[in-house]
Formats: structure tokens, sequence, C-alpha cells
């Protein structure tokens, strides 16, 4: 099943911020229950965005979401000091989101990480910049994936991200990812893959319709799970849409499911 | 550029068959026109349900359409002699809606074809039905073009129509789709696919959505042409859109086009 990581509880998002710094639970729960009721499997948590904050609001939103779902939770943050304050806090292990080969982050990560019973993201960005082409994204994925299974993650434990450019700036954009996703898969056998998709509509009207085509065709591809947001309806309408015609729907269930609930509507 | 074969003049639609029985040429017209309009880069006339009619109502069709629009027709008849009648009233090389691997229906087409200057949709049906999976409809659409390209129409002129069943009855049927273009693709090298894709979600709630996302997924695996309605807006949203992800469309000119003129919107 195509995981869906609930993007929402971001302090960079306006009213998140707000109500992380009004310290408004009832705001936060209601978001993250909506997440886990619209078929997210992770609730993403990133409180980076109040400088000097991060720690305190991290405890702070654990704590308040762990209250009211049962799904886990993916802690986004790039600093282990507070992903091990975090992870002691945790009910159920979660998603780190994540490690890079960036020499500075995959070095600070890597003692963080041995040992731990955790899903990881695994960027494919290194000190260089962002691949520059599928077979490099290809590569960079095996140099990562080899270095986090040296702390004992499984391989079917790690989503790698082939880290998405905008199709505005190179209309070659999007079959690079999409060939990206097809080798990992192909090349690295086990492995996951995922994606934050909106990244791809970047300077262009109408994103949404961009969007959600591409999670088509990158679910074609091979892709197993996407940050994104379970609440955005039309989204999640043709995720289980092409989950069904990928043949990854038994007898058309979570479908007609989703279009009894009025999910789905053509 | 992806090729839009416009479906909607058929006499088994009822206002079609209403409009043809009366001559009604304005609703014809005006159909044909909005087909044109919003990108058909053919019109398929189909006149088969006005049983003993065919021949007639096919010339009145030909001659009315041919009125208002520029773009060629597709001739959608089983029938030799019909599709002789046609062919001579066209100004432009038609589209052949189609030939099949059935003894008879070959063996009647092929001189019907010989020397001729169009396209052919040539069907991977065989006298034993449907194909029962990706590998055998790869090798019917090998010997269905091996047959054609005996009459001098050239590979490229065939566009290779693997044949949908629909999901509700075995939910692999989109991907043995997928997988067939794909290796006819490979295999053929230079041919093209077609497909009428609404066959997909028979027997399913909410068809549409269905019939677009399975149109993105097939031009993700290499789909040249559709037999589609031309005036559903969602459908070719979707098509502009993936055809932009699938880096066909220069500086996204089409889809921001498409934008302008409302013809997006997420």
């Amino acid at each position: 099943m195509f995981l869906v990581v609930g993007e929402r509880i971001n302090t960079s998002r306006k009213r998140v911020q707000e109500a992380v710094s009004r310290r408004d639970a009832a705001y936060i729960q209601q978001d993250v229950l909506a997440q886990q009721e619209k078929g997210a499997s992770y609730i993403d948590v990133n409180a980076g965005a109040r400088i000097g904050h991060e720690k305190k609001d991290m405890e702070w939103l654990i704590t308040v979401i762990q209250e009211v779902v049962t799904v886990p939770l993916c802690l986004d943050s790039p600093d282990p000091d507070v992903l091990k304050i975090a992870c002691e806090m945790l009910k159920k292990p979660p998603m780190i989101n994540s490690i890079s080969l960036e020499k500075k982050r995959f070095q600070t990560m890597v003692p963080f990480l041995n040992g731990k019973e955790c899903k990881i993201v695994a960027l494919c960005m290194d000190d260089s910049g962002l691949p520059v082409n599928s077979r490099d994204t290809i590569d960079r994925a095996k140099k990562i994936v080899e270095g986090i299974e040296k702390t004992g993650i499984s391989r079917d434990s790690i989503f790698v991200d082939p880290l998405i450019q905008p199709i505005s700036t190179n209309t070659s954009n999007a079959v690079t990812v999409l060939d990206a996703i097809r080798g990992i898969k192909n090349e690295i056998p086990g492995v996951r893959t995922i994606c934050g998709l909106s990244n791809i509509s970047y300077g262009l009207p109408q994103r949404k319709i961009i969007n959600r085509t591409f999670l088509a065709l990158t679910m074609a591809s091979g892709l197993d799970a996407a940050i994104m947001d379970p609440l955005d309806q039309d989204l999640m309408a043709i995720l289980r849409t092409t989950e069904m015609l990928l043949g990854k729907d038994d007898f058309c269930g979570r479908y007609l499911k989703a279009v009894r609930s009025g999910e789905i509507k053509a």
C-alpha cells in the first residue's frame, strides 16, 4: 500500500506557526486527526521555523499529537539533538526526515541512527548540490543506502527521495525523476522511494493539477510514499484511483469505499 | 505531439443518431467544430448503428463534416465497401478504424488497404478473442504490423490498439495494458499505439476520474494517441498536463495556453 506522510504540521505554515506559538492544542489535534482520518500513515512534524524554539516546539507538538492519533510520527529535523529528545517521547517507531550525502549532515546523523528502530528518508543531495540527471540520482541513492545500512537500518526501512526540481526551469525535470525512481527500484532491490511532490510545479499556474498528475506518474514508476497533504481531496482521489489502476487495490475495495464516502467524485 | 481522435460522431450515441436521421447538419457541424477547436487531430466518424443505412449516413456525414473542419477524418467501419465509398469523398488522407487479426476481417481489409495513403488502427484481436496478457498482446501486435506493412503502409502510420478490458473484472487489466504499450513501443520500433480509454472503468462508479487517471498512465507508458472526447475538459486538462510532465511541451507552451484560455483549472 502507498504511504501518505501528512505534511501539514510544519511551522513554516502560517496558521500552524500561530497555533504553536499560542500553544493551541485543539487546532493541532483537530488537524492531525483529520490527516489520519483521510489516510495519513505518518504525521510529519516540522518545528524548524521559529528560530531558537525548535526543541520546545517539537516536544509540545509530539505530546499534543500523540494524545489523539494512533499513526506514528515522521520527525522532520536536520538536528540530531532535537531528534534525540523527540525520539525519547515517542510511542511508536518514527520515520526520520531526513539524512543526505552532505558530509556534515551524514556524519552527524549516522551516530544518531546507529541501532535505532526507525524508517529514514534519504535525500539524494550531496555537497555539490542536487543531482544532475537520473543516472546521478541512482548512483547517489546507492551510496546513501549503503551508508545507512551500516547503522543496522534495514533496506526496506530506507525511503530514498530523488529530489524534484521544477519543470518550469527544465521541461525534462519530471522525466528525470520518473526514470530515477524506476532505476532506484530496479538497481537497489527492496529499497523504498518517497517524494515531496509540489516542487515540480513551482513557477507555473494551476499548480494542483500538475501535482496530482505527477503523483499518478510517479506511482506508475514505482514510488512507494509521498510527503503530501491528505486533506487535498483531489490529490487523494487520484492516489486511490492510481493505486487501483496499478493493481494494488484488491477488488477495487479502497476505491469503492472512497466513492461511497464521497471522497472520490469524478 | 499526442494525437486526439475525437470520438463524438458515432450513431450509437442517441443525439447523434437523431441528428443523422433528421439530416440535421447544423448539429453535426457545431459538434465537430468544437472537437477541432478543443484539440482533435482527427474526427472519428462511425455510422454503423442505423442498420441498413451505414453507406448513406456515412456519405452524408462526410459531406457535412468536411464543409467545416480542416482536420482529417477517422473512418470507423469494419466494411471495406463503406470505407471505399467514403475514401473517394475525402479531402485529406484518413485514419482507418480498424483492422484486426480476425481472419475474415484481415483478409477483406488487406486488398482495400493495398497501396492506400492512410493511417490505420490495428486491433490486437484475433479469432480466439482478446489477448490474455501483455506478452500475448505484443506478439499479436508484431503479427498484425507485419501483415499491414505488406500493403505498403509504413510502420509509423500504424496505430496498434492493445485493447482494454475493464479493471472491474480483473484488477491487473490496467497494468497488462501499460506493460503491453511499453513492450510494443520497445519491440516494434517506430510503430504507434492508440487506445479507446473508457472501457477500463466499465462496471465501476465515478468512471471519469478512472478514465483520466488512466490516460496519464498510458501516456507515461508511451501511448501516442487516444480515441476520446475532446470536449471533456477535465480529460483534456490532464492530457496537456501529462504531455508537459513527459517533456513534450516546449517551454510549457501548450499548458500555459490552456490555462490562459480557461481550459485548465486546478
